[in-house]
């Protein structure tokens, strides 16, 4: 049983190679399309990637969504209310979005006229982080109930992403944690990392975030 | 390319297999010892595992602690502060605990006269479910911000448990998220979870949940 270690490395490298050769043909497809930007969305459950989405979407002209998850198509089903390109991937229990799931909606999913085209990952803050889909740019988002620790804790997304959103700011008042540490937490990890605090109950910080998506 | 996922499940496969082989030597060592009670903790980041802890700690006599972690030994040092019963597991990058980290501690770390075993796993809704720690129980932890469609989207943990906490239900006026809503949607999953409505800020509920670890 001592060589079972070795063994799983070995299989992950192997998996990530085959999802970086998939993820080349995704951005390849991207870019044929013309789609100006494409961005994946990686927080723990609940953090509010779908909600964040609720609100960007509307502001942008020509978004289309892939919705990932473990089961249910409830997340697409709150996106289509909005835009009827959306399209749901279940994972049948798989704990992130691989480049082969996402190439699988195409092309009866059609990316003619997209300009912006978000994925979001299955809610976990760890296992997403490794699954290049052909994106131009990985957006963390955490919701500040989740704590003020959760960069050191979790420091490959927050290494990975350029963009982060700081969620839920309306409840600072009342959930003891302090934006200003969490920040620095989050900068200490990655001093790069672009921040917006952002409330999609209030609304606060979104136009601040649509500006930085449409550059 | 193919041939890439079958590989993946095969090797899986495996290593649950010897997961398994740990976890009921593992299983064998709790009760050598005479442990009354070990329990694997299993939540996103930031619902409060290691709050909730903080208050169940002094509460019971002699509790031992397994911190899992990616990274940093924060909350070990969190823990400390109660008893020195406690030990921190770094899984560098990892996304769960399995049984060989547990059983790596051992026996540095002595269950001598240890009656309550707490394993609090990496932060994660999805991957640790699937390893045995031999656990007698799994705690799910929930926290209210999360949302009410948690249990449907991540439903595995939500299986596996016997028991649930909703953690930080003083937030409810703050969050617009309903916890009988919530709690429906878990039993609707599985109906025999027991559920526990705990704030580790007010100390609601905390009572109520020694009792049940101490059965």
């Amino acid at each position: 049983m001592s060589e079972g270690k070795p063994k799983i490395v070995e299989v992950g490298e192997k998996v990530l190679k085959a999802n970086d050769k998939v993820a080349a043909e995704l951005r390849q497809s991207y870019s044929d399309n013309d789609v100006k930007g494409v961005f994946n969305l990686i927080s723990s459950p609940g953090a509010g990637k779908t909600s964040l989405l609720e609100n960007i979407v509307p502001r942008l002209e020509n978004p289309a969504i892939i919705e990932g998850d473990i089961a249910t198509s409830r997340d697409a089903q709150r996106i289509y209310e909005l835009t009827d390109r959306v399209v749901q991937i279940n994972t049948r229990g798989a704990c992130h979005l691989d480049a082969r799931m996402v190439s699988g909606v195409f092309p009866d999913f059609s990316l003619a006229g997209v300009d912006y085209l978000f994925i979001e990952n299955v809610g976990n803050l760890v296992c997403p982080t490794g699954y290049d889909l052909g994106e131009d740019h990985k957006i963390a988002v955490i919701s500040l109930p989740e704590g003020e620790d959760k960069a050191a804790k979790y420091p490959g997304i927050f290494r990975e992403a350029t963009i982060c959103v700081v969620n839920k700011i309306d409840l600072e008042p009342y959930c003891g944690v302090n934006i200003d540490r969490l920040e620095e937490d989050i900068l200490n990890v990655n001093p790069e990392l672009k921040l917006f605090r952002v409330s999609c109950e209030t609304g606060e910080g979104i136009d601040e975030l649509v500006e930085e998506i449409k550059k």
